[in-house]
């Protein structure tokens, strides 16, 4: 334990995610009872730690946390040191300027070593020039849509499985009921991963999802189909992301608050209404949005963030620099930490369970079925 | 029983509610077991009357359903006999007819000696002109919302409380790890009775209901003192029909396949871009929408529905005509069929679990607290 | 507001219970918000008033405790002032004496004016000695079993049968698919209000209480008569504190760490024993226990404890004495602090969901069906 | 697909699991859909194979069935037709024959060319004869215990890991409001997966495996140290199969109905006494039992049985002869048949979540920590 740090920050980044709090507690737990380490919680992710914002967490303060879901520390999706938001100017736009020497500053005066970055890649990105300065950066990869590159899995996904397989689950009475084709849009931008899931494990009649472009008439004649065979009526689990062949333009709506804007909703309701007005079958939509995030995290993902956080400081105490826990074939393990800043984990379309879903009779909106 | 029905027929109309199976599983046993009568379950609400198409339910049929949402009979919001569209005129506008008298002949011909009705306002006025017509017919009581007049309780309300909670909850943590103001929209068009027992199950700081008109200064300036508190989040349980006192239009989508046009979210999204507007905080909105009519329903709407349906039989076997179940100050009792037909019951200003609410410290958007 | 106290004390007696968390914050926030008042909370229950462990309760310290089981402020089974145990004899037995007055001066020393005790008989046997001598104690009635003399509904229980619902959900699938007799024992040592709600919820095909003494050749020829019938398999939800019409003595488990012997199951296991030995069926038992006591409650019980706690205050803001919170027909009210010491509530023979359940083919054990 | 077989008969074996029917689906649903094959169910495992009771499964019986617990076809755990009771000797002792050749004649007779055979070792080794006489098997291994050579992930585990969770969550909160020790036994007679895994995701502060035989004294110094610094409850999750270093005999409850006797709880019980004797702490035990078998499979269980039936059918259109279905390094692959018959997967000692959990201050009742 030479080259071990004494005393380590931990901060969370980008948008929430059930799970973070099991790495919080793993790596201040890991930290003091293991390695006798001092942690400090950097607050709001990033932006703690410009504005020098944290505090010491003992292992009180993760008691009891383990079962929670968002982040005690809490997070912040839009505080990049590199390019931070540091006023107005005259024309009342923003300036921006880099605050990463100033963080360091905020590290050194507070004596701390290393840090444990938990975040996507917007987060991971926001780490590099810390790297290369010499902070030595421990990453845990945080995405609910389990896109990131480098792992196989990340904690947060099955909770948000879970919550979007419960919904569908719940809207199946109702369709069944009403004979409805009723639209179910889950988180997924530009992964399908959580619709491919929740879809499979919900028995969804169709899947969309962002890796294979839709064809609207193949969904109305599938849905067709079985309204012919009996069975007035159709789920259909789309990711957010998922787009038509046709390259068309999805009309959305901005949240205006938002620097980058963020759709909220948009290809559910179109889907919805553009199955309704080919078919003429009643359809609705439901969109299930911020619910997928939160919540207590199923058990795995609490045992998958215990063994993500454990490891990094397994990594610190050996005197690794710069890695990034991953799951890689079920094993816990590290990459080099520049590993994850490229590309994106998207489902390929030869994913066997694709084939599984196609043969138990799914529709995804191609013609290859 | 001498002048019980030896057959009796059961419908479920309108849109549908967590324990409707649970009422026909108790009619059917009952009738069965209890009466030795037969039962006729007629399928899609009144469409199946008119369209003649119902079958013998047998207590085989009624096993393993009460655990499940939906109706086994299905059901159809817009299929009034009085007045059903029977087909089109040469300029493509539907034409109506009243086709009573040939449900009426459908009825005898099977021998069907009186009906169970379950469902809400407009599937017991749909129902009124049978019982004119010496229909002998018992209505069981159906609304998510739990705004029918003459009963203190409806089956399902309890399952959809217990839905939105459980969706309350879990935004909690998102909210608290981004500091954001999280508006979340539930059913209740009319009476604010889902939006009032979620928003105090879940400690939500700001409950908007249809009867209180809200002001959006009122809600600004709560969610600013709380922030200014250290605070910095709040969750807001908002009803579908929520609006503010300015009497100001909500722009809404329309269901283009609906003839009644049917709201698509609208009001939660309108607040949560009015409170991002005025106090600059980040907001963000979930529609609840159909989850909250889906699912297995809880145990104690299990049971209701048990007793709802065990009471329309006690009723028929004692030779009673037209009457309503119905719950009141705890007992399960009957009225008139007639008294469902008018007015709302709505969260009444003065109704103690809004006095208990301001004490705890929720706002109703009003200047009250 | 003349007569109405300055600082309060809170406590909360006997088992824990889903809801008691929603007690104490609606009592808490309640009181400060209002009334001015400040909030004493007292350890485990009247252990901490006789070892005067207190400390204030803020709105902060009750934020975040509405969704989570149990009592923060802790509880204890076994501390009666008027016969605390002090200490032992030279023989080893244990000495008692009455240390009401200590209890009193420790209130006396904090001003303590009023007491809000949330508990069950025993605890409110406890506290008449405080009400006798002038300390204004407000009751607020608890029991996982519903049982309590006075109150049509309490805290806790519908949580408890929410939990049994879902145990007798899953084992459901186990007796099917195995073709076994499943027998499940619920809470319930007097009342079988758990046993009735849970096992109609979860259409239990016999459900035994003990207001009901079972027949063991009823439900043997019962269960025969429908595996005769196809139905391959039972679902037996008993209380434990169900017994035979014999007067049997049901040989128990005995936990030695206990004073008053508390039985760890027994009377499941001889059921199923009985069961097995008379029909040669394959038998199985559950004994749920302490899983339904614990929990975060279900929304109707945060709102039930959310209109009990702020009731309280009320009564107390009223300079109203020695009150117990009770509900009626469906409205939150109060009565005399006395009326819970006597007699248990239990199951009426006539009660109208025992009659459902019978409708719809339920055994009770006994000859009536 | 020259070899493929044109009707495949599929049975279940062996205790209940969740995702039984998930596997079901997808080899009914592939072997109609995608490969023209016609599908026989045969009921109650290897008992209706000898008793020649099946019945042909259409893509309908397998509808909606993804969502729920147990098996439709039935299943029985002591059926061997190697070794089957066909009935009692004079002495009332039963008398055993190798009926397998009835078997395969019943096999025969319906053209039945290829088994589907989804059990755990005991449902395999029944199988072996089958395969040995030309009959080509498909083994799906199925275990609740995770427990099974040659894959490293069953289905039904996740979901009794979840309900397990559950009940430990729920406990917590007893134990934390009276300060007790609270003892909960799940399932696992020889891994500790169950245990290992809901003791993690639970933050349970004891977890014992019977890998790891337990020192009493390590376990009570370990929750007299809690005391001692202010955590006066502990959870200690324990394997049913767990045993005392010291190899004495744990008294434990037989099934009087069972041939090979089932102990019916007891390990349990026995150390939450023996803690209770050794440090005069409040200790209780809750036995979880057959709870953990049934309820809905969780998401990822629906979705690897409906991977693992799908990699089935594979094989057999393939013309693949003999194999056995498993999981390996998170890919669906396959196995020879035989590989399942021998041995068990044990935790290992130094399996890394081991690891991880004695990090965060687990103790596992042994002296390495």
């Amino acid at each position: 334990m030479t080259n071990a740090p004494r005393r380590i920050g931990v901060l969370t980044g980008g948008g929430d995610c059930p799970g973070l709090n099991a790495v919080i507690r793993a790596v201040t737990k890991t930290a003091i009872f293991d390695y006798g380490m001092e942690v400090i919680g950097i607050e709001d992710g990033y932006r703690g730690l410009i504005e020098n914002r944290m505090h010491p967490l003992t292992s009180l303060d993760v008691s009891n946390i383990l079962t929670r879901g968002g982040t005690i520390l809490g997070t912040c999706n839009r505080s990049n040191p590199s390019h931070f938001a540091t006023g107005l100017d005259d024309n009342g736009q923003p300036v921006f300027a880099d605050v990463t020497e100033q963080c360091i500053r905020h590290l050194r005066e507070r004596q701390i070593d290393a840090l444990v970055v938990i975040g996507g890649d917007g987060t991971m990105a926001c780490t590099r020039p810390f790297a290369e300065r010499g902070i030595n950066c421990i990453g845990v990869p945080k995405t609910i849509d389990n896109d990131l590159p480098g792992t196989d899995l990340t904690f947060g996904f099955t909770t948000a499985v879970d919550t979007a397989t419960d919904a569908l689950d719940r809207i199946h009475s109702t369709a069944a009921s009403h004979h409805r084709v009723m639209v179910v849009e889950v988180m997924g931008r530009n992964a399908g991963w959580i619709a491919l899931h929740a879809g499979v494990a919900s028995g969804s009649d169709v899947i969309l999802v962002p890796e294979i472009p839709y064809d609207l008439r193949c969904i109305c004649e599938f849905v067709e189909d079985r309204s012919r065979h009996g069975k007035r009526f159709s789920i259909v689990c789309i990711s957010e992301g998922a787009r038509p062949a046709t390259g068309e333009q999805v009309v959305a709506r901005i949240d205006p608050t938002s620097p980058d804007p963020v759709r909220l909703g948009g290809i559910g309701e179109k889907l919805a209404d553009d199955i309704a007005a080919t078919t003429g079958l009643e359809t609705r939509t439901t969109v299930l949005g911020h619910v997928q995030r939160g919540g207590s995290p199923v058990p795995s993902d609490r045992v998958l963030g215990t063994r993500f956080g454990h490891h990094a400081l397994e990594l610190l105490a050996a005197g690794e620099r710069n890695r990034l826990v991953v799951q890689r074939d079920g094993e816990i393990t590290d990459i080099d930490l520049g590993s994850m800043e490229t590309g994106q984990r998207l489902v390929p379309l030869d994913d066997p369970l694709i084939a599984a879903a196609r043969a138990v009779g799914t529709c995804f909106g191609d013609t290859s079925a």
